[in-house]
């Protein structure tokens, strides 16, 4: 029986001036995914991990993705999935886009590498829409291509792998319960335009910075006058280590995604460690339970591990 | 007594979806600009040219950016002007941005190089004041640094030179008349949010797009949903320009600055010159008179042509 391990990376959507067009693979934490091609045309998925996720295929983000890939092959095959997630659900680092771009991307191994990047995100994207009731491809993409990668347009799609310096990157994942659709709510529909346009001068300082490899000109661009005062309201010590966090040499960060989690960027490992030790201490002292990763920039997407 | 004698190209703001942050230095047309320093701290301008443009320092654009460094230095000297425009004031090529960036490379030219471009910048800004009530940088920057410039942030200034791919412009200036602030102040404060992403997807992509010498890459990401649609009212027979350039086989284009010129990009000269054809045949048959231009990126902003 045809069967492949991927290794599906965290991502870090947004990269904080970025909204719903930048995103960035990481090294860790990771999910594997075991894939079987069966004659059957259905899905069945087992979870090892602890997270209780459900089982039934149309319930579950990387059991849409497949029916979505059988669907477009006629229903002439199914897939037996085993799925191992260390990405907890809900942490704002791709937990849903690993299992949506895992899937697609082992499906794809299966059957040959018969469709390109493009349709592994278009196929992916059903597994967002069941996720956050949004189809968004900005944890999905860097999770397929690795790296940073720039979703310059969905209809039609318009996905741009960017260069990128090797960067550290440190994360907190707070253990309190952000939710995608929550996030998105409590965002204004109409923005001012002079806010739109110190958005736009970040985003192509930014896109600039990571192209040229000029780490000083990104650390200036990680600036968002949008979406970060809105959403950092839910997240309890977001200001203090953001502040300490650049104090102490990062070149700065933000939200992951729609939170709780908050990533760093810094040039030196010990840099990404002592940042790693600011956000301990804070979430310590708030009382709430924290889990931190230094790691970093992850130049592949989904690999496939065994059955290459 | 000290002379100097530069060359001040036209520029195009905003680049379609930069509204505010980026700028392109043309190779035509351009000023000319004379400059003696004397002893006397005033300045003395005179004009070389048919647009009777005022020759009082405080009222002219070359004399205000000369006013502000005569007092950055104590106002121990002063200047003589000639100025010879070829860039039409009103044309929406930079034509105020010509005069300041001009008068603040020269006067630099002749005190020895004492100031750095952000400095330039800065003392050429007063000129852009006094031309349009708002203090902008997306002409004067290109004009003092050439080649395509992103202005990330004007507080703090941050300026940065992009790379680009040799490019050809084409540029009409049908003899309407859109005054910059008329063309500001049409513009909606607000903006969607929705559209703002499309934006700044947008503007990603086209800085991304100059960096890798992605030419489709531009040519996708010329595309404005924010002031085009305003602004674009403004100026007869745009749409059509615009849509038979592209199917002449332009990258795209759209309104230079705030108006009236329309430019378009090509990779090609036989493609600048038939959208050229195009552009001549839909103002005459409007019955509007209009100055064309087949031009290139200036690789150099304002150059030093005597008294180096």
């Amino acid at each position: 029986m045809k069967e492949v391990e991927v290794k599906c990376p965290a991502t870090v959507a947004n990269l904080v001036c970025g909204f719903d067009i930048l995103g960035m693979a990481l090294q860790e934490p990771y999910d594997l995914m075991k894939l079987r091609l069966i004659d059957e045309p259905k899905v069945y998925i087992t979870n090892k991990d602890e997270y209780d996720l459900p089982t039934e295929a149309e319930k579950n983000v990387a059991g849409v993705v497949l029916l979505a890939i059988m669907e477009k092959m006629d229903n002439k095959f199914g897939f037996e999935v085993e799925i191992e997630k260390h990405i907890k659900p809900g942490s704002g680092l791709g937990s849903s886009a690993a299992s949506a771009a895992g899937a697609a991307v082992a499906a794809n191994q299966l059957l040959g590498n018969i469709f390109s990047n493009d349709d592994l995100v278009q196929f992916a994207m059903f597994g967002e829409k069941l996720a956050s009731g949004v189809k968004h491809a900005d944890n999905i993409t860097p999770c397929i291509m690795g790296g940073v990668t720039l979703i310059r347009s969905i209809h039609p799609l318009d996905i741009i792998q960017l260069n990128s310096p090797p960067l550290f990157v440190t994360v907190v994942h707070p253990q309190i319960e952000v939710k995608t659709s929550d996030a998105r709510q409590i965002l204004r529909k109409e923005v001012l335009l002079k806010d739109a346009i110190k958005q736009w001068g970040n985003i192509a300082g930014l896109v600039a910075g990571f192209e040229k490899g000029d780490t000083d000109l990104i650390g200036r661009s990680l600036e968002d006058v949008i979406i970060e005062p809105v959403r950092s309201i839910l997240i309890p010590g977001f200001d203090e280590i953001k502040t300490r966090s650049k104090e102490a040499g990062a070149l700065g960060g933000g939200i992951s995604g729609s939170g709780p989690s908050i990533f760093m960027l810094s040039t030196k490992e010990t840099t990404a460690k002592n940042v790693e030790a600011i956000m301990q201490e804070v979430f310590h002292r708030l009382g709430i339970d924290y889990k931190t990763y230094v790691t970093s920039i992850a130049k592949n997407g989904v690999e496939v591990i065994t059955g290459q």
